[in-house]
């Protein structure tokens, strides 16, 4: 068996959809589903919303993560989705993931970045 | 105030030092004192390994996140380094926890990628 490079996705986003850059319910709510959908397996999930603004949420999945940082003094978030092939090929998973998020932030400017790791 | 853009360093390594790979206890022990050293915040920290062999090891910071993947069955191991700029300009940690870490996975073999986010 060789070593199948898993898709890690990063992107950073502008939004004007403050709220969902103030408080992490929604967006953990819409992760959950996901995870759900594609049976990805949860080793445990970190949220905190930070006081000024801003939350950090990140879901360790034995398939590798999924981390979210958001600035909403900046309206920007950033977010990655890393999930290895260690057992099946996720790469169509990582894709649907990233554009279930940008569906959610609803983006006025999107940078992105594709690695094989 | 502008945003400043944050270094994100994805690294891959190949390595012969499996017991780096195998047990987090080490990689968790040197983290810790790299934050302490340069006083960064944890959020919340993640750290299983997992049967069969690797773990995954997630440090939360209010700066943003360290991840790190190992793969002992493929010699390997990937990690993250993201902070973001918000108070400091933590670039130079950045490249310190990089640096601290290549130094302790011993790499034959070493894959880097640097985003600003």
């Amino acid at each position: 068996m060789t070593y199948s490079k898993g898709l890690h996705i990063l992107a950073e986003i502008d939004t004007a959809v403050i709220e969902a850059l103030t408080d992490y319910a929604a967006a953990k709510l819409l992760l959950q589903k996901i995870i759900e959908k594609h049976r990805l397996t949860i080793v445990s999930e970190v949220f905190t919303n930070f006081e000024g603004g801003g939350f950090t949420g990140v879901y360790c999945l034995t398939e590798s993560h999924i981390s979210i940082h958001t600035w909403p003094a900046f309206e920007r978030v950033t977010y990655d989705v890393f999930l290895s092939n260690f057992r099946n090929n996720n790469e169509a998973i990582v894709r649907d993931i990233y554009k279930e998020l940008v569906t959610f932030f609803q983006p006025t400017g999107l940078n992105l970045n594709e690695l094989y790791r």
